[in-house]
């Protein structure tokens, strides 16, 4: 199965570059150091770095540049986890099958590597071993900005935080979802493409694909809220249902919105029809957020 | 008194920026848009942006292009003071006069506003808005996440929670403020120097400046958490010393810090002797950090 070959070692590739772009220092801030590896390092399925790898082979993007920015995105990745993970928030005790930071740290730790990953994922993408360009590197740092900011990731926390209070349909849910999720992997599966300077079409094209398999993971993670099992997935389950959220399970039941995201991502795939062979493992890996187990 | 006209000047001018920068959206996630602004308008000395605006007239750099980068650095200064005002940090009631952020709004509703302030600032710096040659807006992301990541603000603020439990001597305190505030000071201080792409020895100069500028501040505000009037200052004294934490005045006492800080507010204007009388508002604000009475 070339995917989770492909998932595998580039586990190993991420964690040795988060490893070193994480150097533990000197001093009474080690434990700052300690804290953000802790919940960067050795877990996750590592989609996010998945997409830009697989995004910047498309265009021959060295491998070092993408591995970069792949760190950068996963770190921002792991800092929103950290902070949604925190007792003010969905107070989860367990993540990737660990203590969640603030349970193996403490809270005030917790916070500030939240925030140290967030800001490091900024220097990494501006420092010039990024790309030659610094138009380039501009973009990357404006776009994840743009994806992870208030009119994105930080957005559509609020308004899940929100969500227990009022009522939502499939517009608020969808909308909601896009911010929450949909527009960081929006930016894994374009990263590539700015990288290589890519033409306009193909850029668009990785852009659809990722709309489409964005939605398609996030109905497949109200599925496993609701089937998954505990042992596999490494949190707690059954918690949008318990405060009585709206999901696409809860709006769509869950037959329909297997039905629902088994179309979107067959959709995402054929997206990827611009490329040749080269995009075989991110068509497979449309299949994959729909049929994993964790 | 020229420096307190503009410093005003400024205020109105900075709330502005941030109040066009920060406009409250639609939908539910406007609460956070609300609770960014409320901890970034309407307060503060708002001394990080004077100096990126005098640092940048120094080198002729437009107006509206400093006002983007002093309004990067507000929010990211700001949002620190969200963080660190967390009951699992700080925990404190009162900022500038008004509850904190997490009093007036909730804990959850806090943390993101600090993320999605943070966020923000490198959008704002990455932006074509503010500066033609992306080089240089590359290297002020670079040099902001530099200032505000683990080798800086955020691990300033690790090292001062832990500064409860160790025995700290000058040195220490004295790395632990440079990361704490210095680094930032700095930054605002070089910007301008980076806007207009100047000499080395001139950039040379605005560092040294905000060095001795910063720990001067530092010293000062270690003063007026013994000596201060509540009424003025606008948030809770004394808690150094009834946390048992080392500070410049519990190393130094009050009258050695004072003549401490009265010197290096000397040596920092005197690293002003290669500008001309454009920095002299620059030399005013060397007084003004050990004079203050908030």
């Amino acid at each position: 199965m070339p995917l989770a070959d492909a998932l595998a070692d580039l586990s190993r590739l991420m964690n040795d570059e988060l490893a070193r772009l994480l150097p533990l220092p000197e001093g009474s801030e080690a434990r700052l150091t300690e804290a953000m590896r802790y919940a960067s390092l050795d877990g996750g399925k590592r989609l996010r770095p998945f997409f830009v790898l697989q995004g910047a082979r498309l265009f021959n993007v060295a491998e070092q540049a993408a591995l970069r920015v792949a760190a950068a995105i996963e770190m921002v990745h792991c800092y929103s986890l950290v902070h949604d993970d925190l007792p003010a928030m969905d107070d989860d005790d367990l993540r990737r099958g660990r203590p969640t930071t603030h349970r193996r740290f403490d809270e005030a730790t917790a916070i500030l590597a939240g925030d140290g990953l967030l800001t490091k994922a900024f220097e990494v993408l501006a420092g010039p071993a990024t790309h030659s360009d610094p138009q380039v590197r501009c973009e990357l740092v404006w776009e994840l900005a743009a994806a992870a900011g208030p009119a994105g990731m930080v957005g559509g926390q609020m308004a899940d935080l929100l969500a227990e209070e009022r009522e939502m349909d499939m517009i608020a849910v969808t909308r909601l979802q896009q911010m929450k999720t949909g527009r960081l992997i929006g930016f894994s599966c374009e990263a590539g493409a700015i990288l290589g300077k890519a033409p306009h079409p193909q850029r668009q094209a990785l852009k659809a694909y990722a709309h489409d398999l964005g939605l398609a993971f996030q109905i497949a993670d109200d599925l496993l809220d609701v089937e998954g099992d505990p042992a596999l997935v490494g949190k707690g389950l059954h918690k949008d249902q318990a405060a009585g959220k709206a999901t696409f399970v809860s709006l769509l039941g869950a037959e329909r919105a297997h039905a629902q995201a088994e179309a979107l991502a067959a959709q995402a795939a054929a997206h990827l029809d611009v490329f040749d062979g080269k995009a075989d493992l991110l068509r497979e890996a449309a299949r994959y957020v729909v049929d994993r187990k964790l």
